[in-house]
């Protein structure tokens, strides 16, 4: 165990935990709040729980006599230098000189959590927990201890001791209704966009029965048949004049019918979310782009909660592969790090690994990715740090369910995703998931190597490079230089899909002539199984940013966001069908309501734009370099920001002028220019080609004058 | 799945959970209930948890609509035929034919449960239960599911709706005190006996503190700054005039101290308990051993509570080798089958195993030999076909910590217990610990044939037999004829100690040459190091009687357990030294009132007298066969009951007359006659040697003329 650093008297106190074990609680109760009129809908996966038993510690040598505050949830045990101390005590003196102090905390409703505040002693990130201490008492009363497994404290933002993890709440505020208007059994009001929250009712008077009926669509809340959720109420006239719902639920209409017994005044709402900073923005000469960036950004905040979950209505649950690009998102708009590792820890659990993240074999593998792409944006190595036991269980569980060939092919129990698409194959051996298998082998490789495990980092890279190599042998299609999408039985089937193919393309693993072709045979080729969905859209346009086709991409963004505008969209959709009409829009898994009209996958404007407009990206990790790679795709200009751990990268493109500035890192800016360009600092030096590059330091205004090809 | 067997309107619902979870939650709560001086003390080995999220599911064919019932712990999602069926409602009309009934039900706090009751639709053990259902839903609607573990639901008596399991208590009834005297600051309250409660104030008025020490013995409630337990009391005058403590406490006597403020009339408890027949029953000529007996029984019933713990004051814990005794005794007593597989199910928890049962090897073997003891006893098959993979899980464990000759030597983390025992080594290859594994693997064999895993079943008795074979190349001691007690480093040890040569013994791994050898060298042996706890003087003992020392045993009986009444204990102690003089005898763990003097291991003469005197025991899983084997041991005469699964076996010997009426099974009385014996029933054989034999048919009164020898 490491001695915790003090003194430290400036910093706070906060609440600790078992790492994971918040997360876990609060995305337990968070995903079986969703409703299906009226009945319960939890998740499909396993559920996993806190640890109700824990011992915290820490090692400290006090200047002076502390005298320390203690807050716990949950019944403690308090030992000092393995001497336990009698009762409950609220606060207790702790003598000069060095200390062992052992907290073992009991709750098993919620979890086990400790604030302990003196001027020296504070709970904080330094401390450490374990679910087994194995302390022992021998015959003559001395204590005995061996094998415990120390691991750092979680911790959030609970820096006070009112503050504590059982009673979190996200914020809310008020809201009012933009309109109402009578229906046929009631009235039906309208908050003028998609929103999240509590409907609030005002003058609530009598007796009776009164029904919400909530509608994301004016058709859904107009329908009292059909509408996804509802609220019936049932009042005895002792309610408050003022009644708010103690369910929070997504809308933007909610119809209202009731007993005639039963009066109201008028009807708001309380507007719910996590208190996030827009640090990254976007703006352009094309008024739909803004637009699009905004209303994605709006759909991201809907869906940036307790944790990066899908859909706002429905599912209200935690998808590693939604998640994946809420991350990716996030990065180019709060760079909201805890976000990130709340998610990744809950869509993780704990020990034992029995079935895939959300059961479907490439969630398991974006989660790994993702934890990749965390520590290039972050920096941060603590987390990895914390769960590479974890991500090496599930990677266990991963590789052992490899068939004969060494490639993931689905067992009893495995729900392969890919995507929603009509006729898509998924049986057998399907390239798309060993290509997201060898990526993810890839970070367990870095992974292992921050951890400190040199036999693991050697053992995954080697795994890596085999399974690559493989995936080409097999489904890479020589004559006509595609990936063929499937094999079954030791038969390549005669398929070309366009995930695999993708993939490979911002994953770097096809060289140039390959990603020439793959752009060209199935990225632009209209026979090829088209994708309807905004999830696999993200992938899409990513693949044809990252072969610089950002003039062609805009245009897309532009029928198919803009195709949801002009529907009247708010919040951007679960999935859109331009060849769809009317109400055919809102129908989904068979009801006629089913589909979720705000769904985070939806956003991806907002990370496409800033990694291949403004096109800011990390190249080692939390920004100590990156590169700038703007690209107008036809725009007369463009500008933004782009978080970086500690700070932003700023700029403003046109066709004859690039303005940069950064907080942070080492920064290379890469543009085209048909003229030798001049900068007011630094030096552009020429790559060839029209290509220049420029070194962009901290805190410096690089304004370069250049010729837009 | 299996298909529940309906319709089976006779049997009546109960409350059903995941197999283990009501055992698990109910353990965690148990146990963190121990205090020293209002400090929490809970264990030091890891809790688990329920799983917060399981489906329950049935397939039923109905001969007519039947009208259900629904009662849930938890909010819960209900589907019928894979449909939905919205709210959450108290009861449903199911249509008649054949139908698939799942309830998805959430409780974090508790543990999830249900009960339903229609006509024909009731829960009880024919239901599956799973943590994770797999069910999804396609993009058409359509559920999917595969690779769904299902295993069997647990239940226990929770048979009314009312009865919720997360409501659990055990019995009380009220008790008054025996004697009251003034003490320097109060009043001493005498119960007359070790009990286990709740103390009841009566007439209370005031405000003010009231202080109540506990003490199992006088000295104990009488030291105020040493009693292990003690409750201070705030009153505020608002209290009603009867107050019950809200935690129950183990003592006889109980000292009272309070502010001149606060006033009562009169003190008594409500004692609490589990309700249990004695289904067992000793009596001799010998009235100290009666005593015994009945001291034993009453030690017994203390500890055998929500599971069988150790002792009442501390540590109220479960402990494996402790509870593995407390089995032993049922047996012979209550014949609670339930309180077993609560215990043995406790104790395990769940996935994943990373440290051995409360941490100590010996403890974790013990579990398994556990198990194997009640099936013989029992003939339960549904506990091993459930709870065989956490068996499996639990020997994998085991396994993996071998070293590279194939024994169990302590890693990191590893307590090697055996026995409190001055000056026991405990480091290296330890051949007790080696003798128990290959015991454990033998019951892991017999397990594995029962799940019908026959490749599991060959695997095990091979590893069983090689390590058997091991442990007598390394161990046995072919010059002097005993099991040595360790090697380091290769190295044998010169050392001899009582454990490995006396379970050696009833576990019939010796011959009998062996057994001869060992029983003269060893066990009558002085030099070897003495056996002062009741726990391994249990073993000590039962190896004496294995070898016909039964008049020897009961002159230890007498002196060892009648030494502790003779101190005026009124139940038996966690450890007794008859070179102890006064309070020394109420010390341990460096504490002046530390000892338990109600210990469960302190009942094993139950046991002796059951299975060695009265002689009976089971040759077949379930008493399908059993043996009789009588031995007075001395004594005029000696008469019982031992309970079968569904009867009992009652007997009454004295020196001329073998009475044996059995309820079920076939028993085999074998005894020993001067003369040839005659019979009112069957025929009596002579198997050589002043042997005899006789076949014992269920409900016959069989009595028999014979003389002892």
């Amino acid at each position: 165990m490491e001695k915790s650093k003090l003194p430290h008297t400036d910093s706070n106190a906060t609440w600790i935990w078992y790492p994971g074990d918040f997360e876990i609680w609060l995305s337990n109760k968070m995903q079986v709040r969703r409703t299906e009129r009226e009945a319960v809908f939890p998740p499909l996966w396993r559920y996993y729980s806190p640890y109700p038993l824990v011992t915290f510690q820490t090692e400290v040598d006090l200047p002076e006599e502390d005298d320390v505050k203690i807050h716990s949830e949950g019944p403690f045990q308090l030992l000092i230098d393995d001497v336990q101390i009698y009762g409950q005590p609220k606060s207790i003196k702790i003598s000069a000189g060095k200390h062992k102090i052992s907290f073992k905390v009991y709750n098993q409703e919620v979890l086990p959590a400790i604030y302990i505040d003196g001027k020296y002693v504070k709970s904080n990130a330094s401390w450490n927990v374990t679910n087994e201490d194995k302390l022992w008492i021998d015959e003559e009363g001395k204590a005995q201890q061996s094998g415990t497994p120390w691991v750092p404290v979680g911790s959030w933002n609970f820096d006070e001791p009112e503050a504590k993890p059982s009673e979190f709440q996200l914020a809310t505020e008020p809201w009012e209704a933009k309109s109402t208007e009578k229906t046929e059994g009631g009235e039906l009001i309208d908050f003028g966009k998609e929103t999240f929250g509590y409907i609030k009712l005002h003058g609530l008077k009598g007796k009776g029965k009164l029904t919400l009926y909530y509608g994301e669509s004016r058709e859904e809340a107009l329908s009292t048949d059909k509408c996804e959720t509802l609220d019936n109420l049932y009042f005895d006239g002792s309610q408050s004049e003022t009644y708010i719902l103690d369910n929070s639920k997504a809308f933007r209409y909610v119809q209202v019918q009731k007993d005639a017994s039963v009066e109201y005044d008028s009807i708001s709402m309380l507007y719910e979310y996590l208190p996030l900073e827009y640090r990254g923005s976007f703006k352009s000469s094309d008024d739909l782009l803004n637009q699009i960036w905004d209303v994605s950004a709006y759909t991201m905040h809907l869906t940036t909660r307790e944790f990066f979950i899908d859909g706002i209505k429905r599912d209200r649950w935690i998808w590693a592969g939604d998640a994946y690009q809420s991350y990716l998102m996030n990065y180019y708009l709060f760079f909201d790090s805890p976000s990130v590792e709340r998610t990744i820890a809950a869509l993780r659990g704990k020990e034992p690994v029995t079935a895939h993240i959300n059961i479907i074999m490439d969630y398991s593998l974006y989660w790994f990715i993702g934890i990749y792409d965390y520590y290039l944006y972050t920096g941060d190595t603590k987390f990895i740090k914390t769960y590479y036991p974890r991500m090496k269980t599930l990677m266990d569980y991963c590789l052992g369910r490899r068939n004969e060939n060494g490639f993931l092919e689905p067992l009893e129990g495995d729900w392969v995703f890919i995507d929603w698409a009509d006729g898509l194959p998924k049986t057998g051996e399907v390239s798309f998931e060993q290509l997201l298998l060898a990526k993810s082998l890839e970070a367990m490789a870095v992974s292992a190597k921050i951890a400190g495990e040199i036999e693991d980092e050697k053992g995954y890279e080697q795994l890596a490079a085999d399974l690559k190599a493989k995936l080409f042998d097999v489904f890479w299609d020589e004559d006509n230089q595609v990936m063929k999408h499937q094999r079954i039985g030791g038969e390549i089937q005669d398929i070309v899909t366009r995930y695999a193919n993708m993939f490979g393309i911002f994953f770097d693993y096809f060289n140039e002539a390959q990603k020439q072709s793959v752009k060209d045979k199935v990225l632009l080729n209209d026979d090829i199984l088209e994708i309807t969905t905004p999830y696999m859209r993200f992938y899409e346009l990513e693949a044809l940013c990252a072969m610089g086709e950002q003039a062609f991409v805009l245009g897309e963004i532009r029928d198919y966001w803009g195709g949801m505008l002009d529907l009247g969209a708010t919040s951007f959709w679960e999935k859109y069908d331009p060849k769809q009409k009317g109400t055919e829009h809102l129908e989904m898994y068979g009801r006629p309501y089913g589909k979720s009209l705000c769904h985070a996958w939806g956003a991806s404007p907002i990370y496409l734009f800033g990694r291949y407009y403004l096109g800011v990206e990390p190249t080692a990790p939390g920004y100590s370099e990156y590169t700038v790679k703007p690209n107008l795709g036809g725009l007369e200009w463009i500008e933004g920001q782009v978080p970086t751990p500690n700070g932003t990268v700023e700029l403003y493109i046109n066709t004859s002028e690039i303005k940069v500035k950064a907080s942070e890192g080492e920064g290379t800016l890469i543009f085209n220019s048909e003229t030798q360009p001049s900068t007011n600092h630094g030096t552009v030096s020429a790559c060839g080609e029209n290509k220049y590059q420029l070194t962009i330091k901290p805190n410096t205004e690089y304004a370069i004058k250049y010729k837009a090809l």
